[in-house]
């Protein structure tokens, strides 16, 4: 097991009712502003009850945050914030609404001179953020429980992402109950996005973390059962309450404890989204499959483990066993409905060259080797057309 | 699932070397008192790799706080830190020491008349607490990432436990090689006392909360695992690790998230413990498999699923499966060298009557649906003669 430090100050408020617990946690006489996305939260009740429960408060409303929150539409929060004084943010809606405020939150106060290069410049820690707490309506991100964020350049088509000590929200209310209207494609791409953030995690090499690995192992087994059951019963509590808690917990820091880590298939899905427009979870479900694939000799025993506790697959040798794993990934991600390949999304054979070229130009090297680079990258997507 | 609400803001510092990290964690100009146990820590080097990180610091030092710490020696430290102005306590030793830090860290801001009801009396959670870190030298209590701790009076021969919100330290640091000279019967004690916070918190009642169930799980099949290798090789990095992100994991809020509990055994054991001497999890050894017994018709569908997925119990009807999931586990903690019957520590079957008599004058109902009283202790404990 590697060294590693785990700090998680999140507190969670989960369950039927707990957006009514929002007066409690938020700090008396702050300046609110409350941030969303498209308006889903005006159809599905979940507004009303936040301004039941923000009664009496100052607050400013910023809505149009959209899938994907783009650094344009944030800036423009930005100078909400600093015009009135705000000093909390209180975010409602899924993982993009979260991030696009956790960077407002951090651009409102950042000092340097092009609040961009947060996302650009890696060693550019944001020194500090104004407090965020969260409604979170989509089990997905899990950015209700971690310090990062993801950020989207409309002008430069740039989808790129940032980490801060001061990002972890104050707190996230999870009530499942939201997301019983979520469309089936949302539903679907929450669990792709929670299992891809697991695999990233946990299929690399082996590093004698035997607790960490059956915790991730515990995510992608949940996942495997109840995200079926999410789209045929989608006003099941007790199925939504798992796959919000799926969802948060695989991403929070705590399986990646002294583990290698991956990432690869998400820098590549980035790119995929930034360029072609796919959702974030599509841009996952065609790029893992050819990560694996490309990359099965080294991951090969973590990927055997993988086969038999996750996908029950016990017979034959173990080459076997990790093709049939793999093409069990891709078919689960197929029977939630969400296409694989780069032509299920119509996207043409080049893009192959052109995300391996964008790779080169971020300056990243994937993997848990940090040895994936432009000509890997184009032979993972060539295996996906 | 149930509601719940999770909050953790301990920082882990976790691995080799990880005690030259105190002078980061520490605040600056702090006056520290430094507290540990019967001075073991002085033979394994650890005492002086915390001095060397302290060096420059106004350190006092307050040692002799024993296993099951007790209130008379914790309030001798409580007239030290008032005495001195000391305002940051480091424990240094395993959940003796860390327990009895946590209650010098409460009682001695506390405002009330006497400081023995934060114990007594369960609505009298502390409204505050002097800031408190540790050095864990020993896998076992899960108290370095949790706000709760145990104590015991001498003269009344009470041990009974506190929660407090301020109560969590702001960091532990757990280094694996400092539990390579533990003795057997400690690391025995170990895995034994974490194995139990797991089914305390898991052999319950399905509640719908399908990841906590299989992350309790985790727990338990990794300390089946790793257990016996700690004992025949104690000086394994990566066995003793585990062991200690295990004990860890196994309190700290989280798989209880949503879930029943029962905690039965518990306080059963702790009466044992204050009357006969017994170590804390040789009671719990006794205990449990009483408790399973006992109950074992109300806790059918948890059983089953611990006798599948924790021991590979799949043949034969469920009552058989479940009748062999408890033998295994009895069989689990005597091959680890812990005895599992009141006879194995001497102690006499009037013991059954006694402590049962005890739990109500602790005004305690027990158990997940808080009906085991005096006649259900009674019976329990008259299975373990």
């Amino acid at each position: 097991m590697h060294n590693f430090t785990y700090y998680n100050p999140v507190k969670i408020v989960f369950g039927r009712g707990s957006i009514a617990e929002l007066p409690k946690l938020l700090p008396a006489r702050a300046k609110i502003l409350l941030t969303y996305g498209g308006g889903s939260i005006k159809q599905n009740g979940v507004y009303d009850q936040v301004m039941a429960a923000l009664k009496g408060r100052q607050v400013t409303e910023f809505a149009g945050i959209e899938p994907n929150p783009r650094y344009e539409t944030c800036m423009k929060a930005v100078e909400i914030v600093r015009a009135e004084g705000i000093d909390f943010l209180l975010a409602v809606g899924g993982g993009s609404v979260l991030d696009g405020t956790k960077f407002i939150a951090a651009a409102s106060v950042y000092q340097g001179k092009d609040p961009w290069s947060i996302l650009t410049d890696w060693a550019q820690v944001p020194d500090d953020s104004l407090p965020i707490g969260c409604v979170m309506t989509m089990p997905a991100t899990g950015s209700e429980m971690n310090n990062g964020a993801v950020i989207t350049r409309e002008s430069t088509k740039e989808k790129l992402f940032f980490n801060s000590p001061h990002g972890f929200p104050k707190f996230s209310i999870l009530d499942p109950e939201t997301t019983f209207t979520l469309p089936p494609r949302q539903t679907a791409n929450g669990v792709v996005d929670a299992f891809v953030h697991v695999t990233e995690q946990y299929l690399t090499f082996p590093a004698d973390a035997a607790l960490q690995d059956r915790q991730a192992e515990a995510i992608l087994q949940t996942l495997v059962e109840e995200g079926p059951r999410a789209l045929a019963e989608p006003r099941d509590y007790a199925v939504r309450a798992n796959l919000m808690w799926c969802a948060t917990q695989a991403l929070n820091g705590l399986i990646c404890c002294g583990v290698p880590q991956d990432w690869a298939t998400h820098m590549i899905g980035h790119e995929l989204t930034a360029l072609y427009g796919v959702d974030h979870a599509q841009s996952l479900a065609i790029v893992l499959p050819g990560v694996l694939e490309h990359q099965k000799a080294r991951k090969r025993a973590k990927l055997v483990q993988y086969a038999g506790r996750v996908w029950n697959l016990h017979e034959g040798d173990a080459a076997i066993r990790v093709d049939a794993a793999i093409a069990k990934t891709e078919a689960f991600f197929r029977s939630l409905g969400v296409g694989t390949r780069l032509s299920d999304y119509n996207i043409p054979p080049e893009a192959a060259e052109i995300v391996a070229a964008r790779i080169t130009k971020h300056r990243m090297t994937l993997g848990e080797h940090k040895d994936i680079c432009q000509k890997e990258v184009r032979e993972i997507l060539e295996l996906r057309g």
